[in-house]
């Protein structure tokens, strides 16, 4: 095993040195060089960890249109123009939704408080709330396979639990929170509440966007913690009086509000109309501070830049800082780059998401085909002082799917991420739960990622347009 | 180390035959096959999970004077009837204390909301709450050490985190929660609030009880998550604009309530006035459903002695399970078990608390000297097939300490506990944290231990008077 991977490893080395050679900078800066400046300065000096600790603590939640969401904008690029970097602010009109109270409790002789938390989006329940029997589904298939007249006027629990496998376990479920709404109003109910999507029970509830589907009425949608949902379905199983709860939320959907997406460039020396994009979301959720989801990426991308800077590597192409505003509730700020940018994405040479928390780098994940797949495997390998060199087929963000259409490269920061559904979209995606060594080693995966694209002499292959062209993301 | 303490069971289990062989029922009854009907009823039929489910799904939280505590006063006695023991309740007078609506929020231009919880027997806050800078401090030492000008009109946060090593971690921390807000109050602090005190940070809080001090003005007392403490420390040390905190307290304290313990015996069938005590208590926290704290405790006493009617083990003595209202708040019912009961404790041969949790058996600890410790070594020595055959000195839950200065013999079963902590006085104390194996394990351990207190001829020594009657509880 060891030997054959070594032997891959030096094979590969060969194969970048090939791929990077050629341009006057990678002559006079060897790609492992440049790897080499960039680790030590993000390792040593690097701010990742100074930035998220002012996001998370001074500023706080950022959910899109809220005072914080414009103080980021704010902070963000006067710390970019701070560094010397070519910034600007994009308009963007985002969504303005404002929790409000919440409260759910179990009815009945010996009342009972529920953990529960508004789903992004939804509408408010009247003032003294909806009360009513709760229905326990197993995900979208149980309620479908259930008859209507046990749905209607009722409140459906979507309890299908989060499996293993953290990205994967997660698309598995999510359906149910954010289309299970509309399936339940379809048929009659009067609320939604879901399982928290997540891997750790700790009373801990997560939020998250829900869709409403056109034409469908729009009923209350909730989550509340495993622990209650679990209850209410030994409740509904036990054959005790069934489970009745009133559930109360006070959110409200005000006017969309003007926003910015935050474009930050460090122009390129030969083709500076060449961009190589890296990106995460400003915007977080409300009921944490958003530190893993995407405060990391957001410092990443900031530090990454002026890394790049600090190390003296002037790029051959332009690498472009963007942090999209508005990716969790309505990916407004995605979309509006690619309309704006239209005219510029045939020279976006790759785009790069991080938005899969702070946690140690293990590569990219990209959709550039399997001709691609090799050439980013074999530039790949100058990463591993920062073990960050496996790529696997994926790539695209929620951000940067809007760019798929236009055949950019799209590819994702891939992390360690197993406990990242502990605290996705939960009160506790706080500082706190984020390494600062695994926040620097990624930042640096992400500068170096950056840089050895923007200065290979070729590019990669511009994908096969996809017949779907956007894609449901997969971790909002 | 294998031989040797191979060695040493062998030699135990002979010892355990001399100190159970003797009487009539250890004739007919082996202590080894005793134990095994006991494993064997537990693990195969055992009631534990069962009961424990009603306790917490249908019954709920049990803080003193509530309508939960009175339903599992009601039931708890009707089930042990229904199981055919001597069941009667004994009255206690109980504190009162009602949470009401509790909030905490950093104030200034991005006001931050905070997790927050009312410590039991807290005095309310004005409606508008108490708004002040904070200042933050490590721990009771930390305070002392601050002059009193810094703390005059300030809210303080104790911030001193919980180290390794449950229990032990646990009482080095927990007098800043339950003194601090008296120490506070003393150098002129408008509240105080504590980290709370645990060993998870999921944006959990912990409550349990403050006491104040004679003579010492009364001020608010909460708890916050460890990340909301966290959080203001840092705030506090950044440089930026001091941390000022909101804290609003809705809490209040009603005249007391009349409640119960839940007293049931199996009646010796030789000495029946000589009484083994069995005991765990009724009352939990409010903000879960005391599942760990102590459900699991109720549980065990409750099946213990059906598992030992149902395998047909008449006792020498009597074995008598206690359920004490009150413990968590106030310990009034082991002060009136104790004082009702005065006549009898010369006779209470032992008194064991299960109070540690639901977790898997390791032995028991008891304060009844070198000798008592050795007789009881050889004893447990007999419960190798549950693996809770460690003795080691201690003994004593808080509701049993009241019969120290009658020289009872005091013990506690030990468990795995490594985990409780994480859960212990949080929203997060709910079923789904207990492992039904380990709790019937557990289960079997109290039964087993009460059988051969109870069967063997002699009794275990009387401790020596405590020169402090009554130590402050340390799982409070």
């Amino acid at each position: 095993m060891r030997d054959r991977r070594r032997g891959r490893r030096t094979a590969s080395l060969a194969a970048a040195a090939a791929i990077l050679a050629g341009g006057a900078a990678a002559r006079e800066t060897g790609h492992e060089e440049a790897v080499a400046r960039i680790v030590a300065e993000a390792t040593t000096r690097g701010r990742s960890w100074a930035l998220l600790q002012h996001l998370t603590d001074r500023i706080g939640p950022r959910l899109s249109g809220s005072a914080g969401a414009e103080e980021a904008v704010r902070w963000t690029a006067e710390r970019l123009r701070a560094d010397g970097l070519d910034t600007r602010l994009e308009p963007v009109l985002v969504p303005r939704w404002v929790r409000g109270e919440e409260t759910a409790e179990l009815t009945g002789a010996l009342p009972r408080r529920l953990v529960v938390t508004a789903l992004g989006g939804s509408v408010p329940t009247p003032p003294d709330g909806i009360a009513a029997e709760v229905v326990v589904v197993d995900g979208l298939e149980g309620l479908r396979a259930l008859a209507g007249e046990r749905v209607k006027g009722r409140i459906v629990l979507f309890n299908r639990a989060m499996g293993a496998g953290a990205f994967s376990g997660y698309r598995q479920v999510v359906d149910q929170r954010s289309r299970g709404a509309s399936e339940a109003a379809r048929r009659g109910a009067v609320a939604s509440i879901v399982r928290s999507v997540g891997t750790l029970s700790a009373r801990l509830v997560h939020t998250g966007a829900v869709t409403y589907e056109e034409g469908v009425p729009q009923i209350p949608a909730a989550a509340i913690a495993a622990e209650d949902a679990d209850l209410i379905a030994r409740l509904a199983a036990d054959g005790g009086s069934p489970p009745t709860v009133r559930l109360r939320l006070g959110c409200r959907t005000l006017p969309d509000a003007p926003s910015h997406n935050v474009v930050a460039d460090l122009r390129g020396r030969e083709r500076p109309d060449e961009v190589v994009l890296i990106g995460a979301h400003l915007d977080s959720w409300d009921l944490g501070t958003g530190a893993h989801d995407d405060g990391a990426g957001v410092v990443m991308v900031m530090d990454a830049l002026r890394i790049l800077k600090a190390a003296g590597l002037v790029p051959r192409r332009t690498v472009r800082g963007v942090l999209f505003m508005n990716e969790e509730n309505g990916l407004r700020g995605g979309k509006a780059y690619a309309a704006d940018h239209a005219a510029e994405l045939p020279r976006h040479v790759a785009a790069i998401e991080s938005d899969s928390g702070g946690f140690a780098p293990e590569g990219f994940s990209a959709n550039v085909g399997a001709e691609g797949l090799e050439t980013l495997r074999a530039v790949a390998a100058a990463l591993a002082p920062l073990g960050a060199t496996r790529i696997t087929v994926g790539g695209g963000g929620a951000d940067i799917a809007a760019m798929r259409p236009a055949r950019v490269p799209l590819m994702s920061l891939v992390v360690a991420g197993e406990r990242y559904f502990d605290w996705h979209h939960t009160p506790a995606d706080t500082l706190d739960k984020v390494d600062r060594a695994e926040l620097a080693r990624s930042t640096a995966a992400m500068a170096a990622m950056a840089w050895l694209l923007a200065e290979m002499p070729e590019t990669l292959p511009r994908p096969v347009p996809s017949p779907s062209p956007s894609p449901s993301p997969a971790t909002r």
